[in-house]
Protein backbone atom coordinates (compact mmCIF):
# COMPACT_ATOMS: atom_id res chain seq x y z
CA UNK A 1 0.00 0.00 0.00
CA UNK A 2 1.32 3.53 -0.69
CA UNK A 3 0.34 6.55 0.82
CA UNK A 4 -0.35 9.89 -0.65
CA UNK A 5 1.74 12.14 1.34
CA UNK A 6 0.62 15.78 0.41
CA UNK A 7 2.42 18.78 1.04
CA UNK A 8 0.89 22.18 0.69
CA UNK A 9 3.04 25.20 -0.62
CA UNK A 10 1.97 28.97 -1.09
CA UNK A 11 4.26 32.21 -1.56
CA UNK A 12 6.68 32.86 1.25
CA UNK A 13 6.45 29.07 2.82
CA UNK A 14 9.76 28.71 4.72
CA UNK A 15 12.24 26.32 2.36
CA UNK A 16 12.97 23.63 4.76
CA UNK A 17 9.31 23.57 6.28
CA UNK A 18 8.25 21.93 2.92
CA UNK A 19 12.03 20.57 2.01
CA UNK A 20 12.64 18.19 5.21
CA UNK A 21 9.51 16.70 5.33
CA UNK A 22 9.59 16.05 1.25
CA UNK A 23 13.39 14.55 2.41
CA UNK A 24 12.12 12.69 4.54
CA UNK A 25 9.11 10.74 2.87
CA UNK A 26 11.18 10.37 -0.59
CA UNK A 27 14.28 8.74 0.85
CA UNK A 28 11.89 6.51 3.17
CA UNK A 29 9.80 5.62 0.38
CA UNK A 30 13.58 5.23 -1.43
CA UNK A 31 14.98 3.31 0.89
CA UNK A 32 12.09 0.89 1.70
CA UNK A 33 12.39 -0.29 -2.21
CA UNK A 34 15.81 -0.81 -1.51
CA UNK A 35 15.22 -3.20 1.31
CA UNK A 36 12.60 -4.89 -0.35
CA UNK A 37 12.68 -4.23 -4.19
CA UNK A 38 9.23 -6.19 -4.63
CA UNK A 39 7.01 -4.23 -2.80
CA UNK A 40 4.86 -1.51 -3.18
CA UNK A 41 6.68 2.41 -2.56
CA UNK A 42 5.20 3.01 1.04
CA UNK A 43 5.18 6.85 0.01
CA UNK A 44 4.28 8.89 -3.44
CA UNK A 45 5.10 12.71 -2.01
CA UNK A 46 3.45 15.37 -3.93
CA UNK A 47 3.27 19.26 -3.59
CA UNK A 48 -0.44 20.90 -3.52
CA UNK A 49 -1.08 24.42 -3.89
CA UNK A 50 -3.76 27.06 -4.52
CA UNK A 51 -3.29 27.04 -8.45
CA UNK A 52 -0.78 25.66 -10.53
CA UNK A 53 1.28 28.85 -10.62
CA UNK A 54 4.75 28.66 -9.70
CA UNK A 55 5.12 29.45 -5.89
CA UNK A 56 8.20 31.87 -4.71
CA UNK A 57 9.43 30.08 -1.20
CA UNK A 58 10.68 32.48 1.19
CA UNK A 59 13.92 33.87 0.15
CA UNK A 60 12.95 33.71 -3.40
CA UNK A 61 13.12 29.88 -4.07
CA UNK A 62 10.65 29.16 -7.27
CA UNK A 63 8.24 26.12 -7.11
CA UNK A 64 5.89 24.37 -9.58
CA UNK A 65 3.28 22.60 -7.73
CA UNK A 66 2.31 19.07 -8.67
CA UNK A 67 -1.10 19.90 -8.35
CA UNK A 68 -3.82 22.51 -6.95
CA UNK A 69 -6.42 22.60 -4.74
CA UNK A 70 -9.55 21.51 -6.85
CA UNK A 71 -7.34 18.57 -8.73
CA UNK A 72 -5.23 16.02 -6.45
CA UNK A 73 -5.08 12.57 -5.98
CA UNK A 74 -6.67 11.45 -2.66
CA UNK A 75 -3.94 12.81 0.29
CA UNK A 76 -3.39 10.51 3.32
CA UNK A 77 -1.30 12.57 5.04
CA UNK A 78 -1.78 16.15 4.84
CA UNK A 79 2.05 18.24 5.80
CA UNK A 80 1.00 21.94 6.33
CA UNK A 81 4.28 23.80 6.46
CA UNK A 82 5.14 27.06 7.99
CA UNK A 83 6.39 30.48 6.53
CA UNK A 84 4.72 33.86 5.94
CA UNK A 85 1.10 32.33 6.79
CA UNK A 86 -0.39 35.84 7.17
CA UNK A 87 -2.21 36.14 3.92
CA UNK A 88 -2.63 32.69 4.14
CA UNK A 89 -5.11 32.61 7.36
CA UNK A 90 -7.71 35.11 5.30
CA UNK A 91 -7.93 32.90 2.47
CA UNK A 92 -11.28 30.66 3.42
CA UNK A 93 -11.05 28.65 0.33
CA UNK A 94 -7.76 26.84 1.94
CA UNK A 95 -9.18 27.12 5.62
CA UNK A 96 -12.39 25.08 4.33
CA UNK A 97 -9.98 22.69 1.83
CA UNK A 98 -7.31 22.27 4.70
CA UNK A 99 -10.79 21.14 6.85
CA UNK A 100 -11.84 19.05 4.31
CA UNK A 101 -8.81 17.51 3.26
CA UNK A 102 -8.07 16.47 7.06
CA UNK A 103 -11.28 15.07 7.73
CA UNK A 104 -10.05 11.97 4.92
CA UNK A 105 -6.54 11.95 5.50
CA UNK A 106 -5.76 9.10 8.21
CA UNK A 107 -2.98 12.21 9.65
CA UNK A 108 -2.29 16.00 9.18
CA UNK A 109 0.86 17.60 10.39
CA UNK A 110 2.30 21.06 10.84
CA UNK A 111 5.75 22.38 10.82
CA UNK A 112 6.03 25.49 12.35
CA UNK A 113 3.63 28.47 11.96
CA UNK A 114 1.63 25.87 9.75
CA UNK A 115 -0.05 25.36 13.17
CA UNK A 116 -1.94 28.34 12.98
CA UNK A 117 -3.48 26.54 9.53
CA UNK A 118 -4.58 23.76 11.27
CA UNK A 119 -6.05 25.56 14.43
CA UNK A 120 -7.82 27.99 11.68
CA UNK A 121 -9.45 24.80 10.29
CA UNK A 122 -10.58 23.84 13.85
CA UNK A 123 -8.18 20.78 13.93
CA UNK A 124 -6.83 21.29 16.88
CA UNK A 125 -9.59 22.62 19.48
CA UNK A 126 -8.38 21.42 23.00
CA UNK A 127 -5.49 19.68 21.97
CA UNK A 128 -2.01 20.17 23.17
CA UNK A 129 0.59 21.54 20.39
CA UNK A 130 3.13 23.11 19.38
CA UNK A 131 4.81 26.01 16.67
CA UNK A 132 8.20 28.14 16.18
CA UNK A 133 9.04 29.27 19.34
CA UNK A 134 8.73 33.05 18.30
CA UNK A 135 5.36 32.53 17.46
CA UNK A 136 4.28 30.55 20.59
CA UNK A 137 3.04 33.36 22.75
CA UNK A 138 0.81 34.58 18.90
CA UNK A 139 -0.97 30.95 18.88
CA UNK A 140 -1.70 31.32 22.44
CA UNK A 141 -3.68 34.64 22.06
CA UNK A 142 -5.35 33.51 18.60
CA UNK A 143 -6.60 30.14 19.73
CA UNK A 144 -6.62 30.10 23.49
CA UNK A 145 -8.32 27.34 23.60
CA UNK A 146 -5.14 25.14 22.36
CA UNK A 147 -2.40 24.34 25.18
CA UNK A 148 0.48 25.43 22.91
CA UNK A 149 3.86 23.99 24.62
CA UNK A 150 7.18 25.65 23.75
CA UNK A 151 9.75 22.63 24.78
CA UNK A 152 9.42 20.05 22.34
CA UNK A 153 10.78 19.05 18.96
CA UNK A 154 7.09 17.42 17.81
CA UNK A 155 3.38 16.85 20.07
CA UNK A 156 2.07 13.62 18.67
CA UNK A 157 -1.79 14.26 19.25
CA UNK A 158 -3.20 11.34 17.27
CA UNK A 159 -4.20 12.45 14.04
CA UNK A 160 -2.84 15.40 14.32
CA UNK A 161 0.97 15.86 15.21
CA UNK A 162 2.19 19.57 14.75
CA UNK A 163 6.04 20.69 14.84
CA UNK A 164 8.46 23.24 16.27
CA UNK A 165 10.61 25.50 14.08
CA UNK A 166 11.90 24.99 10.48
CA UNK A 167 14.35 21.81 11.53
CA UNK A 168 11.80 20.36 13.43
CA UNK A 169 9.80 19.31 10.84
CA UNK A 170 12.34 16.51 10.05
CA UNK A 171 12.51 14.99 12.94
CA UNK A 172 8.74 14.89 13.22
CA UNK A 173 8.74 13.57 9.76
CA UNK A 174 11.06 10.81 10.47
CA UNK A 175 8.82 9.69 13.72
CA UNK A 176 5.77 9.83 11.15
CA UNK A 177 7.21 7.17 8.86
CA UNK A 178 8.46 4.83 12.36
CA UNK A 179 4.65 5.31 12.86
CA UNK A 180 3.45 4.42 9.44
CA UNK A 181 6.15 1.89 8.69
CA UNK A 182 8.37 0.71 11.40
CA UNK A 183 11.17 2.39 13.41
CA UNK A 184 13.99 0.63 11.28
CA UNK A 185 13.03 2.09 8.37
CA UNK A 186 12.77 5.66 10.01
CA UNK A 187 16.56 4.87 11.56
CA UNK A 188 17.42 4.02 8.14
CA UNK A 189 16.52 7.04 6.64
CA UNK A 190 17.84 8.83 8.87
CA UNK A 191 21.11 7.35 8.50
CA UNK A 192 21.26 7.75 4.81
CA UNK A 193 20.22 11.57 5.32
CA UNK A 194 23.46 11.79 7.98
CA UNK A 195 20.79 13.41 10.20
CA UNK A 196 20.87 13.51 13.47
CA UNK A 197 17.30 12.42 14.44
CA UNK A 198 16.07 13.91 17.56
CA UNK A 199 14.08 10.69 19.16
CA UNK A 200 12.43 12.43 22.07
CA UNK A 201 9.62 15.33 21.02
CA UNK B 1 28.40 43.94 0.69
CA UNK B 2 25.72 41.35 -0.52
CA UNK B 3 27.21 38.37 -1.41
CA UNK B 4 25.44 36.32 -4.21
CA UNK B 5 25.11 32.55 -3.42
CA UNK B 6 24.64 30.43 -6.74
CA UNK B 7 23.53 27.01 -6.15
CA UNK B 8 23.69 24.51 -9.15
CA UNK B 9 20.62 22.34 -9.32
CA UNK B 10 19.67 19.51 -11.93
CA UNK B 11 17.58 16.62 -12.52
CA UNK B 12 17.53 14.10 -9.93
CA UNK B 13 19.60 16.70 -7.27
CA UNK B 14 18.68 15.71 -4.05
CA UNK B 15 16.36 18.06 -2.42
CA UNK B 16 17.67 18.89 0.87
CA UNK B 17 21.05 18.93 -0.39
CA UNK B 18 19.67 22.58 -2.30
CA UNK B 19 17.13 22.95 0.28
CA UNK B 20 19.61 23.08 3.04
CA UNK B 21 21.78 25.67 2.03
CA UNK B 22 18.85 27.99 0.81
CA UNK B 23 17.52 28.15 4.21
CA UNK B 24 20.86 29.03 5.86
CA UNK B 25 21.79 31.65 3.02
CA UNK B 26 18.49 33.06 3.33
CA UNK B 27 17.44 33.04 6.82
CA UNK B 28 20.76 34.20 7.47
CA UNK B 29 20.02 37.52 5.71
CA UNK B 30 16.82 38.21 7.53
CA UNK B 31 18.22 37.60 10.39
CA UNK B 32 20.87 40.43 9.66
CA UNK B 33 18.45 42.69 8.22
CA UNK B 34 16.54 42.92 12.18
CA UNK B 35 19.46 43.09 13.51
CA UNK B 36 20.67 46.05 11.44
CA UNK B 37 17.78 46.87 9.36
CA UNK B 38 20.07 49.91 7.59
CA UNK B 39 23.22 47.53 5.96
CA UNK B 40 23.25 45.72 2.47
CA UNK B 41 21.87 42.25 3.13
CA UNK B 42 25.03 39.48 3.32
CA UNK B 43 23.53 37.40 0.95
CA UNK B 44 21.77 36.95 -2.21
CA UNK B 45 20.92 33.01 -3.07
CA UNK B 46 19.65 32.17 -6.40
CA UNK B 47 19.44 28.93 -8.57
CA UNK B 48 21.36 28.14 -11.14
CA UNK B 49 20.20 25.29 -14.06
CA UNK B 50 21.60 24.19 -17.11
CA UNK B 51 18.77 26.03 -19.05
CA UNK B 52 15.07 27.61 -17.59
CA UNK B 53 13.53 24.56 -17.70
CA UNK B 54 11.79 22.99 -14.95
CA UNK B 55 14.20 20.78 -12.86
CA UNK B 56 13.32 17.54 -11.28
CA UNK B 57 14.44 17.07 -7.85
CA UNK B 58 14.68 13.19 -6.67
CA UNK B 59 11.29 12.41 -5.49
CA UNK B 60 9.64 14.79 -7.64
CA UNK B 61 10.24 18.15 -6.22
CA UNK B 62 9.96 20.57 -9.48
CA UNK B 63 12.34 23.44 -9.25
CA UNK B 64 11.75 26.65 -11.66
CA UNK B 65 15.69 27.96 -12.29
CA UNK B 66 16.03 31.22 -11.07
CA UNK B 67 18.67 31.48 -14.44
CA UNK B 68 20.61 29.16 -16.62
CA UNK B 69 24.47 28.58 -17.04
CA UNK B 70 24.84 31.15 -19.84
CA UNK B 71 23.33 34.19 -18.02
CA UNK B 72 23.62 34.53 -14.30
CA UNK B 73 24.68 37.55 -12.06
CA UNK B 74 28.32 36.48 -10.75
CA UNK B 75 28.60 34.11 -8.41
CA UNK B 76 30.54 34.75 -4.90
CA UNK B 77 29.96 31.55 -3.05
CA UNK B 78 29.09 28.71 -5.46
CA UNK B 79 26.99 25.69 -3.90
CA UNK B 80 27.22 22.13 -5.79
CA UNK B 81 24.46 20.30 -4.29
CA UNK B 82 24.57 16.09 -4.81
CA UNK B 83 22.02 13.27 -5.80
CA UNK B 84 21.87 11.39 -8.77
CA UNK B 85 25.15 12.91 -10.23
CA UNK B 86 26.18 10.39 -12.98
CA UNK B 87 24.65 12.27 -15.92
CA UNK B 88 26.00 15.80 -14.68
CA UNK B 89 29.48 13.97 -14.50
CA UNK B 90 29.54 13.35 -18.50
CA UNK B 91 28.39 16.98 -19.32
CA UNK B 92 31.32 18.74 -20.28
CA UNK B 93 29.84 21.84 -20.59
CA UNK B 94 29.16 21.94 -17.14
CA UNK B 95 32.15 20.63 -15.82
CA UNK B 96 33.91 23.73 -17.63
CA UNK B 97 31.33 25.92 -15.84
CA UNK B 98 31.92 24.81 -12.49
CA UNK B 99 35.52 25.54 -13.00
CA UNK B 100 34.92 28.93 -14.72
CA UNK B 101 32.73 30.10 -11.80
CA UNK B 102 34.82 28.74 -8.96
CA UNK B 103 38.11 30.97 -10.51
CA UNK B 104 36.16 33.71 -10.18
CA UNK B 105 34.07 32.92 -6.83
CA UNK B 106 35.85 33.26 -3.51
CA UNK B 107 34.25 29.87 -2.15
CA UNK B 108 33.07 26.98 -3.69
CA UNK B 109 31.60 24.23 -1.57
CA UNK B 110 29.84 20.96 -2.07
CA UNK B 111 27.09 19.18 -0.29
CA UNK B 112 27.39 15.36 -0.49
CA UNK B 113 27.95 13.67 -3.93
CA UNK B 114 28.15 17.53 -5.40
CA UNK B 115 32.57 16.43 -4.22
CA UNK B 116 32.23 14.56 -7.45
CA UNK B 117 31.32 17.37 -9.79
CA UNK B 118 33.93 19.62 -7.71
CA UNK B 119 36.71 16.78 -8.43
CA UNK B 120 35.89 16.24 -11.98
CA UNK B 121 36.38 20.39 -12.47
CA UNK B 122 39.84 19.99 -11.14
CA UNK B 123 39.22 21.83 -7.76
CA UNK B 124 39.73 19.30 -5.04
CA UNK B 125 42.85 18.08 -6.47
CA UNK B 126 45.42 17.07 -3.90
CA UNK B 127 43.02 18.09 -0.95
CA UNK B 128 41.24 16.54 1.80
CA UNK B 129 37.75 16.16 1.17
CA UNK B 130 34.62 14.56 2.06
CA UNK B 131 31.27 13.20 0.70
CA UNK B 132 28.53 10.97 1.37
CA UNK B 133 29.51 7.59 3.64
CA UNK B 134 28.13 6.08 0.78
CA UNK B 135 30.18 7.45 -1.97
CA UNK B 136 33.47 7.24 0.33
CA UNK B 137 34.81 4.14 -1.93
CA UNK B 138 33.86 5.50 -5.32
CA UNK B 139 35.22 9.17 -4.73
CA UNK B 140 38.60 7.36 -4.01
CA UNK B 141 38.31 4.82 -6.85
CA UNK B 142 37.89 7.59 -9.07
CA UNK B 143 40.01 10.06 -8.00
CA UNK B 144 43.26 8.64 -6.32
CA UNK B 145 44.84 12.33 -5.63
CA UNK B 146 42.32 13.22 -3.15
CA UNK B 147 42.31 12.34 0.54
CA UNK B 148 38.81 11.62 1.01
CA UNK B 149 37.91 11.37 5.02
CA UNK B 150 34.64 10.19 6.52
CA UNK B 151 34.45 10.98 10.09
CA UNK B 152 33.89 15.23 9.96
CA UNK B 153 30.23 16.45 8.58
CA UNK B 154 32.41 19.02 6.63
CA UNK B 155 36.28 19.53 5.80
CA UNK B 156 37.41 23.59 5.12
CA UNK B 157 40.12 23.33 2.68
CA UNK B 158 39.87 27.26 2.39
CA UNK B 159 38.95 28.01 -0.68
CA UNK B 160 36.74 24.72 -1.11
CA UNK B 161 34.68 23.61 1.38
CA UNK B 162 33.41 19.97 1.61
CA UNK B 163 30.67 18.47 3.31
CA UNK B 164 29.13 15.02 4.02
CA UNK B 165 25.67 13.38 3.14
CA UNK B 166 22.53 15.19 2.59
CA UNK B 167 21.68 17.18 6.10
CA UNK B 168 25.75 17.92 6.59
CA UNK B 169 25.30 20.64 3.94
CA UNK B 170 23.02 22.85 6.48
CA UNK B 171 25.76 22.36 9.07
CA UNK B 172 28.37 23.36 6.76
CA UNK B 173 26.55 26.62 5.26
CA UNK B 174 26.03 27.38 8.97
CA UNK B 175 29.88 27.29 9.31
CA UNK B 176 30.14 29.39 6.36
CA UNK B 177 28.35 31.99 7.06
CA UNK B 178 30.25 31.76 10.64
CA UNK B 179 33.28 32.75 8.00
CA UNK B 180 32.54 35.11 5.90
CA UNK B 181 29.44 36.83 8.81
CA UNK B 182 30.69 35.84 11.87
CA UNK B 183 30.27 33.53 14.88
CA UNK B 184 26.97 35.61 16.51
CA UNK B 185 24.84 35.97 12.29
CA UNK B 186 25.36 32.25 12.31
CA UNK B 187 24.33 31.14 15.56
CA UNK B 188 21.45 33.49 15.12
CA UNK B 189 20.87 31.61 12.32
CA UNK B 190 20.34 28.05 13.81
CA UNK B 191 18.30 29.28 16.29
CA UNK B 192 15.59 30.74 14.11
CA UNK B 193 15.72 27.21 12.61
CA UNK B 194 15.43 25.34 15.42
CA UNK B 195 18.77 23.60 14.53
CA UNK B 196 21.06 21.82 16.58
CA UNK B 197 24.18 23.00 14.72
CA UNK B 198 26.75 20.39 14.99
CA UNK B 199 29.91 23.19 15.21
CA UNK B 200 32.72 20.66 15.00
CA UNK B 201 33.25 19.21 11.58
Amino acid sequence: MTRNVGIYIFDEVEVLDLGGPFEVFSTASRMKLRLAPDTAKPFEVFTVADTLRPVRARGGLTIQPAFELTDHPAIDVLIVPGGEVGAELKREVLIAWIARTSAKASLTASVCTGAFLLAKAGLLAGKTVTTHWEDVADLRAMFPDLTVVDDRRWVDAGDVVTSAGISAGIDMSLQLVARLEGEELAVRTARQMDYDWRRLP
